[in-house]
């Protein structure tokens, strides 16, 4: 494996790799997306994880990277001109966004609607990643491949299959497959969790502003509620997700 | 009530207030600490939670504050260099520290062993007063009054008793009391969480890079650890707080 060195902002390397890290529509275009950070880069090697280059800081040092991946050494200013993080660890790398396999709701699984901060999507793909449950996107979330969706995934997006859904989409293969679909829901007719029957259902998590959409919430055959303490309005997203995810594998 | 205005970057009340913000040595030392956001002002008044002093962004429209709060005025790029967030809503707040109370072990509690995520706390302390698990900060863990936690309390450090210990006086307190102190750790001697008696037991949960302390893992009666696929090294630390929480409350 060769090196390079890039000393130049404008290098069209780095052009490429900044509009990766922040547009959403440009990594859709490309087919790429970038990610940052040491750490996670071992992971991205370890999963094979569709990596083919590296922007890495001079004198950093990385994991030991497969033949084909193309190595860039750029000059720490260069790094900060670059990466979005407040403290760069000093490794940028791109990625192919894996082929979309036609997406299917399973049963057991969590589908996100508008859950639309990165670090939530993230926690929850890196949670559901430990706990083995199948996670769906919808359309309103935040996007998989946002540089820090892939950080608070910690790597879980390199090795578990991300499946983004229309909402109508999913809810037709819902009811194909016959799978419960269940709304969890700040309501007065939604079922306490523990009582529900979860093993073959697909549930719904809202974001922690809006909840769920309309459409869902009419489209489900059911509302579950997380019971909690009258003083609290709601849970984090992700904390919510986690616990439906738990009491699910129980 | 009266307001006054500001329009001094140097005007000592604001300099007290970003130092507030941002040292905790100095947030000790006022007994007092500062926080950021107009939803956070409402849970404080609604919470009665030593609120005395508001700093407003002109034209930010405040909820009703208490008569004896001091309500001062600042423009837009006074509040900009005061607060720490990206995009301040417009209210920063300062309320008085609660009295410690002497802080103790109950059976069925978290103890957070060097949990530095602020973030991370906040959450904790979100989800612990939702799940209603008491909480208690060992020495090491982001401060309870950083703005950061406070901020993803969504306003629990208001309504709930945030509790801080040395390590050695939380592991005597259980000792005495005969709570069960239980390490949640990835290890091969740990028992699965889910056979696990967790009712009168203290679960404590480390950081998600250290793990728990030498001298805690010593002092704990046994080590409990969440199931997981073998593909993942570790969960986030406000997740599997909330795994034990949830298990706990069942």
């Amino acid at each position: 494996m060769t090196e390079q060195f890039i000393s130049s902002r404008q290098n069209p390397l780095l052009v490429h790799t900044k509009k990766l890290l922040t547009s959403r529509a440009y990594r859709m275009q490309c087919g790429e997306f970038a990610a940052d950070g040491t750490k996670l880069l071992e992971e991205a090697v370890k999963w094979e994880a569709g990596l083919h280059t590296v922007i890495a800081q001079e004198n950093v040092e990385l994991c030991k990277l497969p033949e084909f991946v193309r190595l860039v050494r750029v000059p720490a200013d260069v790094m900060k001109s670059v990466s979005q993080m407040d403290a760069p660890q000093g490794a940028i790398f791109l990625c192919k966004i894996p082929q979309e396999v036609s997406p299917e709701v399973l049963p057991g699984s969590i589908l996100l609607d508008q859950v639309q901060d990165p670090g939530n999507v993230g926690t929850i793909l890196r949670t559901a990643d430990a706990l083995d449950v199948p996670v769906v996107l919808l359309d309103g979330c935040a996007d998989a491949y946002n540089p820090k969706t892939v950080r608070a995934s910690m790597g879980a997006v390199f090795r578990s299959r991300v499946q983004m859904m229309k909402k109508e989409d999913a809810v037709r293969c819902c009811r194909e497959k016959n799978i419960p679909l269940l709304a969890a829901a700040l309501s007065e007719k939604a079922k306490d969790l523990r009582q529900a029957e979860l093993s073959r259902a697909a549930v719904i998590i809202g974001s922690e502003g809006q909840g769920i959409c309309r459409e869902l919430l009419f489209a489900s055959d059911g509302q579950i509620i997380i019971p909690m303490t009258a003083r609290c309005e709601s849970l984090n997203a992700a904390i919510a997700a986690t616990i439906v995810m738990w009491q699910m594998k129980r």
